[in-house]
């Protein structure tokens, strides 16, 4: 948990109540700020952008699904810092009514994303079931809330906020699923001597290219601890990188490594160094 | 279209029918064959698997939204060979009940995938509508058929099967919209000499391993056309690269690549070399 946060700290993030998100920001920021929930990932960014709250917080990776789409595309057109990073661990819980029974469930209700981190467990314990997606795990929450034969796939504090019945827990096919997330906002963060540096790179389209990206890292024994690649949406089957590394922007080597990557690479974007999470 | 295959040939693909899965099974198979509409990109695997069919057919990349992540988790467990590729371009329309009107839509109903590639249209054109995640698009042209305030993101070919009018084309938010498709068989493909192979590698999870991964494709001048990432599933934050190259496994300079990359990298799994799609 980062420190020097108050009442008056307004934090966005992807709601509504109760979704992991939520856990992230309360994890990272303390009790003693204020939430605003978002409807997307886009308006997250938005608010942050448009300086109405303080700082926003969006999943980026999950260690069992991967990187969150819709967060890195927001990133890639967005001028906000990373100012840090938050680690959750996910375990889902399946809740439904109190007094209802796992046989009498006919439909689940989920995000995509957590429907298919819960794959097996379903079709080992539910075959029949109809899956329902939803935009968030508090959204199917609350369908469950209103439906007797539906139950939510959310975390357990989405219980107690729905009011809801816990018919089982950790659920999800992997037992170590964490998800990744981001803290977003209008200043950079200054050099603690234990950071992380998000940037993306543009290249041109032609082979070897990524092999030259990476030469720089290699030569100067800059650590990756991340690649992603996304379509660069400039033109079809072009790509953009979104790599992390460990250093911080401040530092010479880090200077070196931009210096040597801008001789080789079309274009790089630097999204924030902040602290590594622990 | 690849050619040899006749009324007897049984392909598998994401169904239900009118999906852009389907346009794939027609352009590359001709219509001569049979086709068979699974539920789940799984069910496709499992239908080839247990030679029920011949071939089966799913999305694997779209040039706008990137990686179909759950086509990719199922080729890290399955043996089954790519056999060949299929791009298809991808026109969403919006359809709806004939006779009602654009003003009159209270839902967009789609696959996640879909709604994302239309996120700008549908923000400047239908602000107030509520967006519903489907398993398919044609699972979305079904509602609108039962629903009249209900309109599907889908393909042209599922106005004709469902009976639906179309009243916008082409609202995709980047107009140059394909999405690659692999053709699955339980046999390997003989070398064209314009081929293509994909492969999967797990590294150890240290810094430098994926640079040590494309030095001997820069050294041997072997073109990867496409890299992604993927969590290996096997430990939290691990990685399993998924790695498209030009080049058949039958081929002199890819045996001596394969010789480099196992003296570096802890295994490699050869999904298959398959003739390139124009």
């Amino acid at each position: 948990m980062t420190t020097n946060f108050d009442k008056n700290t307004l934090v966005a993030f992807l709601g509504p109540r109760g979704t992991f998100s939520e856990i992230a920001v309360r994890q990272h920021f303390g009790d003693v700020i204020e939430i605003s929930a978002c409807k997307t990932i886009d308006e997250v960014f938005a608010s942050v952008e448009s300086q109405r709250c303080h700082y926003g917080v969006v999943p980026v990776e999950n260690s069992t699904e991967g990187a969150v789409n819709n967060t890195q595309d927001c990133l890639i057109d967005s001028q906000l810092h990373i100012t840090g990073e938050q680690v959750v661990v996910i375990d889902h819980c399946l809740l439904a009514q109190p007094g209802v029974e796992l046989s009498e469930m006919q439909t689940i209700a989920s995000h995509q994303q957590s429907l298919a981190q819960c794959r097996k467990w379903l079709s080992a314990n539910l075959p029949a079931v109809k899956l329902v997606e939803c935009t968030s795990n508090a959204e199917a929450a609350r369908i469950a809330q209103a439906d007797k034969h539906t139950a939510a796939i959310a975390g357990a504090l989405a219980a107690d906020i729905y009011g809801l019945n816990i018919l089982a827990r950790k659920i999800q096919d992997q037992p170590h699923n964490s998800t990744r997330f981001l803290i977003l906002g209008n200043t950079a963060t200054s050099r603690t001597g234990n950071d992380k540096t998000s940037i993306l790179i543009y290249t041109e389209n032609r082979p070897g290219a990524l092999f030259r990206i990476l030469e720089p890292f290699e030569n100067l024994g800059v650590s990756l601890t991340r690649i992603e690649t996304r379509p660069s949406k400039k033109e079809a089957w072009a790509y953009v990188f979104f790599i992390d590394f460990e250093g911080h922007v401040e530092d010479k080597i880090v200077k070196e490594l931009f210096s040597r990557l801008q001789a080789c690479t079309a274009e790089i974007k630097v999204l924030g160094s902040y602290p590594r999470a622990k």
